[in-house]
């Protein structure tokens, strides 16, 4: 039986999502949480191979980045869910007993959370049937003040940084390219992708504010996109320098590539349940990147 | 020269507004601040009570409580401002220099910024000047969902509050009462207070927000305030119930004062600058509570 897990995070203190030794991770948080839960905790080193819950997530986000509309998946066994279901009869199903208990595991202000547990569809895949991931990223600069209760996913500019400049830069960039110039390399791996939205707005507070979605990202896409929008919003770059360096393809030191703490997985798109088969399929023979 | 500070924080981490022996509080870290940068800081124990920069606050907040608008004035030598004006003639004002090199203190990404600092208005009197006080206080019950990422600011409460009845149960409360009920007494102070708005909503993502103005709370009011709508929409009080403690004139076990973490400071209201003196006279007659 395969579940979907939505799931949040503050990354702040996480090492990104993905299991490592040693490590506190997002992925090794949750998976000891649902082992403990599940009955499945290894008793010894040699157990663990085989008894450990292995998550399947949308977005392996990297240290610091946080997530309110993470997805994974994980196939569990229907008898456990099932007793979990009968052992408190009055709250709900399995899947909500088991949700209700992994937060108890994680504990009541923890920076992780399960939002919810369902049953998946079939065909679905946390990460090969999605077709879309949307992030936020969010800046502070002199203009919009710094709010200290915001610190946590917002990074501070110290400059006036003109919002509409970039704006139009981002607009820019949207379409099918090759965002090798945004992409940290990876052996043998496609930096093709196609960026769906990309625009920045001011919030309420002042605050700017990127929505940035994609069929999918390479490795510190999302900060390199949003270092060079804030290069053009300070001046140093040309509204058409950001899709002239993306056709130039190649990396460059003309922006940086913005801090982990503003960036914000917010949520992933998912075909209607008689696609997510042939999606994932789709998926897995282009390539192995999100 | 009397100067206004605007001020933040994320009360989280201060064991309050007050300056404490040996405790990190907000006045305590904001007074060595502004010491360290008006040149004040003292330079031995018998210079801290003529040396220290000594704030005067309009709202003393408690351990753990929250502030985006809190106000503050601070009377401080004219000629030292002008000369942080002379210092960096192309950074503003000598009061723009002195608020930026004040965050500078406070680092980056501190839990406490002084948003900003301007000339206060004659007669201005941040404490005994304000008007009114307004508080938020957020809660995340279980139609809402736990979001780790608003931790720092919103309590969780492990059940479905009915936000129509704690709506109708804050508005019952409005008006010019005794608030003893809702207050931790103090010798020889009134408990009689004008609640201007008190009202409930879920914002975009469910969770419930208190808005809670009045002309001055007296301690833990607002909490406890807070404590009785949360006990009406969890159906242990009726909406009836609220006010009848309230006319009860005694503090009663029958509803919980929450948790700090839930508490911001959003604004506080002064009078047209005509009125400030008049207005801090009168306050000052009648009682020396916030």
């Amino acid at each position: 039986m395969r579940i979907r897990l939505d799931i949040a995070y503050d990354g702040t203190h996480f090492r990104g999502w993905a299991r490592q030794t040693e490590l506190r991770t997002v992925q090794g948080t949750l998976e000891d949480a649902l082992a403990l839960v599940l009955g499945t905790r290894p008793t010894a080193e040699a157990a663990v191979a085989t008894a450990q819950p292995r998550l399947v997530v949308a977005g392996r986000t990297d240290a610091g980045v946080h997530a309110t509309g993470q997805v994974a998946h994980l196939d569990v066994d229907p008898e456990v869910i099932a007793s979990l279901g009968r052992s408190r009869p009055r709250n709900g199903t399995g899947l909500d007993v088991l949700a209700q208990r992994v937060r108890g595991v994680l504990g009541k202000y923890a920076d992780v959370t399960v939002r919810g547990i369902s049953a998946a569809p079939d065909g679905f895949d946390a990460r090969f049937s999605a077709v879309w991931r949307r992030y936020a990223y969010r800046i502070a600069d002199s203009t919009a003040g710094y709010d200290p209760l915001e610190r946590a996913r917002t990074t501070t500019v110290n400059a006036r940084l003109d919002e509409a400049a970039m704006d139009a830069a981002a607009r820019s960039l949207i379409g099918l390219h090759d965002f090798a110039a945004y992409c940290r390399p990876r052996e043998g791996a496609t930096t093709i992708r196609t960026l769906l939205e990309f625009d920045w707005r001011r919030d309420a507070e002042g605050v700017l504010v990127a929505n940035v979605r994609a069929d999918a990202f390479c490795h510190s896409m999302v900060r390199a996109l949003v270092g060079a929008c804030v290069a053009v919003g300070r001046g140093r770059l040309s509204v058409e320098d950001a899709a002239a360096l993306r056709d130039a393809g190649e990396r460059t030191s003309a922006f940086p590539v913005l801090a982990a703490r503003g960036l914000t997985l917010m949520e992933v798109g998912y075909p209607a349940d008689e696609l997510l088969a042939s999606r994932a399929d789709v998926t897995r023979a282009r390539r192995d990147e999100d």
